[in-house]
């Protein structure tokens, strides 16, 4: 006898029965007479602030949706997930990201062993590693300190360092020997190429960061920068000592979970940094995966992230479910998504700092809860993750807020911004206009979410409006509050949705922690790449894949 | 009496019954046995190949949405866009950015002047410019030769000649004096900041782009940018003669449709660029706006462009309905969304060059097509525009197909790339490394689209496998193919879109070129900012709004 599934619930029932009352109520109606609204529906923890009163809900409705929490055991999947049960049951292993940053002092056994030493063993290996380029003393082929670092790496290998070491920059500790860290993560070579053209070959480090290491995209650009280093380094004119193996050693670092594939490449082993098997891609910018942060923001900031971080874990684990951050914010989307129909969701960051934070989501969450089937197997009958995107929120105000605003799709928006920024700036003129700009931008996010929300309400009228300068409002959004952007209040934001997208897989009753559709991916290109190389038969493929690759034949033979 | 609403039309009704019929058709059935179904679905014009065979359609259903688009009358509002009609109702002017793209001997008589030798004018003007640029003669106030310029603008005036600058960055003219070009546009300053501090002020110079000549955005770059200058230039050890009048007319370039505010803001008139009201800020690369794309790619490629642009008009203009590309695309979306309920679109560029492109569209159609009026004033019954977002294909591979493959949601999906790269690389190892690399990229492209269609069919299996490794399939999706990305192809390619959107709004019978949605952003922060920074009363605001206003000053005082 199998289980009821999640939407057999009583609870779950319970909740559509609501949402049928709840349909025709508008947002701006919640709000009316109710001074209390905010402070009823905002929480704190980490050093964050998250206000949910702007959601299509009443107390009623966040009862219910802790009820249906209960019944599909959040409490006891956080206690598994944090414990290193194995929770990823498809891949039969724990997801251990949150012992990353678990600290020093503390001890995590897990199937017998304790993970935290071993942890901190990598720590201090990344250390020393920062230490050396920082010192200018790790040193390329020809003796010149190293001073461009590009990282060779693809979604989960390129999203987190990418969006943290833009996030972070102002946090560059002084008085080292600078490192610029680059990314390049497309199959095609566009972006390496870019910078191979402006790069000096003496003075630049590849980091290669896969965690399988075998995904072709970033092997593809390895070997394209291995062929640039050699024929630069060791031309015509190479300074005398310098060969291959030099070069390998003195300008190549790896990260990945395989030392056999790393040692197979050719990366020297004391350049390896080797993660664990148990931490998932898009998890990993917490170990190894996260040198290209330690590069730019040094250790002592590297670890205030990881701090950040567990601060959000411990409040995880301890808070109860109705105080709770990630779980409130995951039951905000499931209301949304399950029982209000709304299938988009947008991330609206008001900080230029923060301009990958939703490229950077995308992949968390659409590729955690993009599933459909069971932990037993069994085809979903109601939505599970909706489609996320988003921009930097005062630039989107210029795109696609026209959409949110006025067009026919209901979009749930996250608004996210520091409450102060400037205000350590030491020239008093320059501090006070760059306040004011950060208020300007404060002033925006606010405002747009309250007419999002109110609709037509929020503005005040010197006469009749025509009809297409009307806002119908209803747009449900969370805001969430940085006390002030540093490393730590970033590791708590990360770790927030991190656990945000657990809870919801959770009341889904689906695995956050594979990616069989990736996977795919990296199996069904090399039939195509075959044919398409005329090493394998085109008869067997469908019609419009069969006229596509003619097409491209045809126009090989006219290029030639 | 009012006329029937669109979705009360017979080839309304008649394509609901048949999509009832086809819901249960999956995509793989259609292929079965139809090995003409590529050629039945493709169509090329202007350098584009544009395969539609991976739509859920039948040759029954493209003819009712033939009927569909005959019944909305799309022919004659293709004629009346074109002809300079006021097709923009709302603002009660023409929608001309075509007229942008004309060559010299056409003519276009809109309101009794031909607009063609204006627009040349200004053409010429900005080649003028361009050359003084490329010539190294344009100096900043100390007379040193410009060789960074920085465009300020957002949204229209930012995301266009970014994504165009960007994707044709190969077609730098030889033997010319290098502009670097730098975008900044967020409103809190955090990418001007970092441009300022690399960028030298002696050689810099700043395009300040914006229609209105009022966007906040802009603006508040434009004078920290001044401020920057000023402070640099004539500091204490200011060369002699070097005075704010100097430093305004070498180091600025003014672009809008308001010569008026350009003159206020102290540009000089000769360093001005005037663009026409009946362009929209979306439309509107193809003129001065466009001067950051000329300045990277010279007058000659940039007339390329906008000739590939005039090619996809003409080509929108005379081809009959059912070989109508803009026409074609715009069908297949109408299906999708009205008819399918399929709300998310993605766009998944393979090549790398157009990183920006997806950014670009997000604002093209939720822009135009977020609207739910139709032009005499009725809500709409039915979808317009669905939530449209993207990323490299490549990219996103590892990062949100997972969603496509096996998450609950229904989303089109749009694949590009170019048939031939690499092929003129002189150098015959690295070329055939390079062709290798785009060949792989193409595998890919070709080979995600088949499983997206196919789902498990598209597998070879060595075994039964389990429920989560199995692919649905049925996602539908168009591909577009470049003979090569080119100036002329670029074009063709915006254009389409163009029209696409154009076609949409036709049958939706919405204005897709007002945004009601954006002018109203601009307006409603000011009350919000006034309350921040304690100069208006809080007490009118909702209790939201109240408490985070609340906890940022509280925040403001534990700074202080």
């Amino acid at each position: 006898m199998t289980h009821p599934t999640i939407d057999q619930h009583d609870a779950w029932q319970a909740l559509a029965a609501h949402a049928r009352e709840m349909r025709t109520t508008h947002l701006s109606e919640l709000f009316r007479g109710a001074p209390g609204r905010h402070a009823a529906f905002t929480r704190r923890a980490a050093g964050l602030t998250l206000d949910l009163s702007k959601q299509r809900w009443r107390d009623e409705t966040l009862d219910r949706l802790l009820d249906l929490a209960r019944e599909a055991e959040v409490p006891e999947a956080i206690r598994a997930l944090l414990a290193g049960e194995r929770v990823n049951r498809s891949e039969d292993r724990p997801a251990l990201h949150t012992a990353l940053r678990l600290p020093p002092e503390a001890s995590l056994v897990v199937e017998g062993e304790d993970l935290v030493p071993s942890v901190h063993a990598t720590l201090e290996r990344m250390a020393t590693m920062v230490e050396r380029f920082h010192a200018g003393q790790w040193r390329g082929a020809t003796g010149r300190a190293i001073r461009d670092v590009v990282n060779l790496g693809v979604g989960g290998s390129d999203l987190g360092p990418l969006m943290v070491t833009h996030a972070l920059a102002d946090y560059q500790p002084e008085g080292v020997h600078t490192i610029d860290v680059h990314f390049a993560s497309t199959m095609d070579g566009s972006q390496l190429a870019d910078y191979l053209a402006r790069l000096n070959p003496e003075t630049t480090l590849f980091v290669l960061s896969s965690k399988s290491f075998t995904t072709i995209d970033t092997l593809s650009n390895a070997r394209t920068a291995r062929d640039w280093l050699m024929a630069r380094l060791m031309g015509e004119n190479r300074e005398e000592g310098v060969d291959a193996e030099l070069v390998m050693r003195q300008h190549f670092i790896g990260v990945s979970a395989s030392p056999e594939k790393m040692n197979e490449w050719g990366i020297a082993e004391e350049h390896q940094l080797e993660f664990w098997e148990w931490v998932g891609g898009r998890y990993s910018l917490w170990g190894g995966i996260g040198l290209p942060i330690a590069l730019v923001v040094g250790m002592a900031h590297f670890r205030e992230l990881l701090a950040g971080a567990h601060a959000m874990d411990r409040h995880f684990s301890g808070a109860p479910l109705s105080d709770n951050l990630p779980v409130l914010l995951a039951l905000a989307g499931i209301w949304n998504v399950n029982f209000l129909d709304i299938r988009a969701h947008s991330i609206l960051p008001y900080d230029g700092r923060l301009e990958f934070f939703a490229a950077y989501l995308e992949q968390l969450e659409m590729e955690s809860n993009g599933k459909s089937v069971t932990h037993d197997g069994r085809e979903v009958g109601y939505s599970t993750c909706p489609v996320l995107w988003g921009q930097l929120g005062p630039n989107a105000q210029h795109a696609f807020y026209q959409l949110l605003h006025q067009g026919t799709q209901a979009v749930e928006c996250d608004f996210i911004a520091p409450k102060v920024r400037y205000d350590d700036v030491e020239e008093p003129g320059t501090r006070d206009h760059l306040m004011g700009q950060h208020r300007l931008t404060l002033a925006n996010c606010f405002a747009q979410s309250r007419v999002l929300m109110l609709g037509d309400e929020a503005i005040e009228d010197d006469g009749p409006r025509p009809v297409h300068k009307r806002y119908r409002g209803n747009q449900p959004s969370s805001t969430l509050l940085l006390d002030r952007l540093t490393p730590a209040t970033l590791g708590a934001l990360i770790a927030l949705y991190e656990h945000k997208v657990f809870v919801q897989a959770t009341i889904w009753d689906i695995n956050p922690f594979d990616q069989w559709g990736v996977e795919l991916g990296k199996k069904i290109a090399g039939e195509t790449q075959r044919i398409l190389e005329h090493q394998a038969d085109i008869a067997g493929m469908d019609a419009s894949t069969r006229g596509l690759i003619e097409a491209v034949w045809a126009a090989e033979r006219g290029s030639r």
